[in-house]
């Protein structure tokens, strides 16, 4: 039996501002850091040990798993970095407060943007100097995989391969692997793992900073899930994810 | 011309207590934190960007460097962990005072095993729970290569082969590295990349949280080398380094 711990990370700033993020690479809040400060005491409780962590290149998903690393006094796990985990790229939303772009455009509309599987913003422009093949750290991906937006589809088609490339084999060899990553590359990856449809994955809310446990069988298929902690936080947290969209007032 | 960044981490909390520190897994103090921030702002600000990043598997160096890393805005660099970068492991002076030491046995003796090419102190017991084959971090490392005690030679045995197996080919893929270490496989890699001989590396002090740069030719020999930073600084970190084997009072 293998197990695998997904960690989203913890607020970041445009979680707080209520802000679409995408690949903007904002840091977390003093409340993220607590949050991913706890997460590894947590994971550190309950005896839980990685021979190997993988994270996004987006520092609200490494600083998340820095901490947590720290907090359970595993700094010298070795951490695979890689593009494919970063969350998905929210295109010319990015920078958007969701509630404003609510009112604006109504919330069923912010919602189709995002949780509609096959349904993306509209791109960056490829001259907008916030298009990711500006930034030098995907200067070695190939310039028709670096997305200028996408829908979950898009990012599931990216994750997957990381995945069945590096995860997989990591954990076929026997590693326990820790990732910490966004809601929507975890949820991508949730999607493959469980095998959820197109129109169920619409409803997963995965919250910040609680790491979520993977019981996969040899075959990597899953044979259940649970969050470590405190159920009605866990809760609560996922109601407050499912609520973002929401215009105020 | 290819670049290679050297830095000892920051103070250690037993450089404070002036302990032989060894493959302890001690941290950073405030102080060293410091150093570390003031590192690699003073490589932001020098221009200096890397594509890869080493580092022992000890935390007061990977500190240092998620420290240097984080202020040069560059979480996303990819880090290689290897204990072949460890310090010296100091066998059963591990945790002594290096003062007390010397008023016992004598600054000559204390200087002996601080600096003499070829002899080591005594070594932890085989059951000392102190010996790195409890330590699970060593788990996958042959028995037969994990040291209870070390001279500068036996850790030039160790450091150059990773040197050779990891780092070299990093360079001459025109990867641009940065190294975090400690005081002795710093020195260890300087007289194998300078050729020193076995009795001028004893008179060779490198101060902590100061970055080392080599400019290297095509075939890796070194065409100078110089500390980022106020010379006058270095000079008396230097100092501090070598005067730390004296008896007090």
């Amino acid at each position: 039996m293998h197990k695998l711990v997904l960690m989203r990370h913890g607020e970041s700033q445009w979680n707080l501002e209520n802000r679409f993020t995408g690949w903007t690479d904002v840091d977390l809040t003093d409340t993220g850091r607590e949050q991913a400060r706890q997460a590894g005491e947590l994971l550190k409780r309950e005896g839980y040990e990685f021979d190997l962590a993988f994270s996004s290149v987006l520092k609200r998903a490494i600083r998340t798993l820095w901490i947590a690393l720290d907090a359970m006094d595993a700094m010298h796990t070795p951490i695979g970095l890689n593009w494919r985990l970063n969350e998905r790229h929210y295109g010319a939303l990015q920078g958007l407060n969701k509630a404003e772009t609510a009112a604006k455009f109504g919330e069923e509309q912010v919602l189709v943007w995002r949780r509609a599987y096959a349904i993306a913003p509209d791109p960056l422009d490829h001259d907008d100097p916030r298009h990711p093949r500006f930034d030098k750290r995907y200067a070695k991906v190939a310039p028709e995989n670096l997305p200028a937006t996408e829908c979950l589809k898009d990012t599931v088609e990216r994750v997957v391969p990381f995945w069945n490339d590096s995860i997989a084999p990591a954990l076929r060899a026997g590693r326990r692997v820790l990732i910490a990553a966004h809601g929507n590359s975890l949820r991508a990856l949730i999607k493959h793992l469980d095998s959820i449809s197109d129109n169920d994955i619409v409803g997963v809310n995965i919250p910040t900073g609680q790491p979520l446990v993977y019981e996969l069988d040899d075959d990597l298929k899953p044979l259940r899930h649970y969050y470590l902690g405190n159920a009605d936080e866990i809760q609560a947290a996922m109601a407050a994810v499912a609520a973002q969209g929401k215009a105020k007032g």
